[in-house]
């Protein structure tokens, strides 16, 4: 399929044709499971937003617009007092869905300043403004997530060699199904793939991700579905891929940015940085304005969630956690460079480099 | 329990008190159940070995020299020569349990060396020198762990700042459970607890090491039930543990060590040494002089096994992945210094370092 197909097929949330309700990719399900669901009550709608059915924040804040829009369309109230009472009533109950998603509140309270403004005009035209308005939501998010990848695309174009595929690695999921369209880390992809380039003339390499495996069970997923050459691998496995010279280039996505620069990202983000930098590999950071957060001097001030130890110690994923078909690069050992180990310790000594006279001195095969 | 009941309660392998049979510790049900197992016939034996409940290179040597010479101490034959083709009749059975585990061969070869130089003896002499034999490669196993452990030691005490306790990183299973007694990168705890360390004056952390989690599963679990202040970690976490301080040096173990000191080992590792030398931390590789390959130059010539996809989609392992109780670091996000960042990718423009004035210039906030 094409790259609009795709869009499409794996949209996070949309209305449905008749407006009669929500019609959302149910992610709970992904990747073994594609299936779309149609949400037309306040419950219905809470449930989905609760049980990450949709996720990620531009992805949250699209829904909570469309199914507030939805839900106040069905109000029957006529005149503006009970109506607002109403809209408040349903607005205070989406927002309980997770309370801890920024963007879910943001989109409602922009939705609720619409009703404020709308005062004085008909329900029905204030039903059709509200429409309006999470139309607006959404196509902010396509064009704000468009532009980072018009301008990922200009770096991939930079380095793009005649004939050869691309490589690029990306860490969790900042892809499209975190977003109304594009993503952010997976906007120069699919931008690229908008501008005519074919799926093999880039290859990403996905990290899985541990510990909830979002780069395994979304961004593979995704990517592979879009027809990019896609590779999962372990995040462990990101060093030996940049020794191979695979990657040429890494985009990953952020939750907020220091003033100076620091990114917050998903957990593992600074090592892939670290690996990225050793190798000589460019590593950007794909951040929304709405992430930086000039207020913040550091990284330092930012603080790092710590989660449940269950997400370690036991498999709360146990369907399989990757596309099927998609390809996987295991290897089992890796090899470190002599000029990256402080000391060698056998039964015999400790011994630094240079390692070939070390070893003779030490007679370690005698 | 003090570190020689440890020892003994997860001691790999070992010949029962009669000598009837050999006693192991079954790895396929840890972390979940400790469960010891006698093998009285070499189909039990073959099977332990196959399937994986005895593993780690001088392990499955230490169980295939006992097995042989209890499996020998069985046979009726009373002349040399029927003895000698029963007895080789046995080790190319049990050789071909693991086809690719060198220390197998090489063990049993050594088993049958004595044999050959026994000839002359009685059967009932020749059935003893056997068990000697065995006894003796694995004293020879412990006594190199025990050394390589003294040297690690030697490094922890130069660390060790009085009061606090030293925070220790491993990678993979290293370990007791791959050894006959003290491991390789855990020998320097071992030692430590022997040379009256309490386990609190160390605290040791272990990445789970994906795909197949050895280090949640096997190392977390031994280091756990010794007594050492032990904390699980996913591969991707490493880099904030380290840039928190909490890691004052890093022993790995190693599959092969090059001429010129490029090591082999377990994937990831490479990675984790990578994060060491950018955040300044001591990294050692634990190489008993077995696996020092001189006639390899450098770690390009080393090959690496590729495994199969599915260790990486599937959940090959369906019960929890770590003993009960192990503490856990789960942070959700890190940051990442904006030093290690090329440019920040904004809808409004790349930005380059430095980001505070670039974010200015470019009105990332109006």
């Amino acid at each position: 399929m094409d790259v609009e197909q795709f869009f499409e097929h794996v949209i996070t949330v949309r209305m449905n044709d008749d407006l009669t309700a929500l019609d959302i990719i149910d992610q709970t399900l992904l990747p073994t499971t594609i299936k779309r669901i149609d949400l037309g009550t306040k419950e219905e709608i809470w449930d989905a937003i609760k049980k990450l059915r949709v996720r990620g924040a531009p992805a949250i804040g699209v829904a909570a617009a469309y199914g507030i829009a939805l839900l106040a369309s069905k109000i029957e109230a006529k005149d503006y007092d009970s109506f607002s009472a109403e809209f408040t009533s349903i607005k205070d109950y989406l927002a309980s869905s997770r309370p801890t998603a920024v963007n879910l509140f943001w989109a409602l309270d922009r939705m609720q300043r619409v009703l404020v403004n709308k005062k004085g005009e008909t329900i029905s035209q204030i039903k059709k403004a509200l429409f309006h308005e999470a139309d607006r939501i959404r196509a902010e998010d396509v064009e704000i997530s468009r532009r980072i990848g018009e301008i990922g695309f200009s770096i991939l174009e930079n380095l793009k060699k005649e004939g050869t595929e691309i490589g690029i690695m990306t860490h969790c999921n900042a892809g499209t199904l975190a977003t109304a369209k594009y993503g952010t880390a997976t906007a120069p992809m699919y931008v690229a793939l908008e501008k005519g380039w074919r799926g093999d003339d880039m290859h990403v390499y996905c990290d899985e991700t541990r510990p909830l495996l979002q780069g395994a069970r979304l961004t593979s997923f995704e990517l592979f579905n879009s027809g990019i050459t896609t590779t999962l691998q372990c995040d462990n496995m990101a060093s030996i891929l940049m020794k191979s010279g695979k990657i040429d280039v890494i985009f990953v996505g952020c939750d907020r940015v220091a003033r100076n620069g620091d990114a917050a990202n998903k957990i593992g983000t600074s090592g892939v940085a670290i690996l990225a930098r050793y190798y000589g590999i460019p590593f950007y950071v794909c951040a929304p304005t709405s992430t930086v957060d000039l207020a913040t001097p550091t990284g330092d001030q930012i603080p790092i969630e710590m989660r449940e130890p269950d997400e370690v110690t036991e498999m709360w994923y146990r369907e399989r956690m990757a596309p099927e078909g998609v390809d996987v690069f295991n290897p089992a050992f890796d090899v470190t460079d002599h000029d990256l180990i402080t000391g060698i310790i056998t039964e015999k000594g400790l011994v630094h480099a240079p390692y070939d006279k070390a070893f003779e001195q030490n007679n370690v095969k005698n």
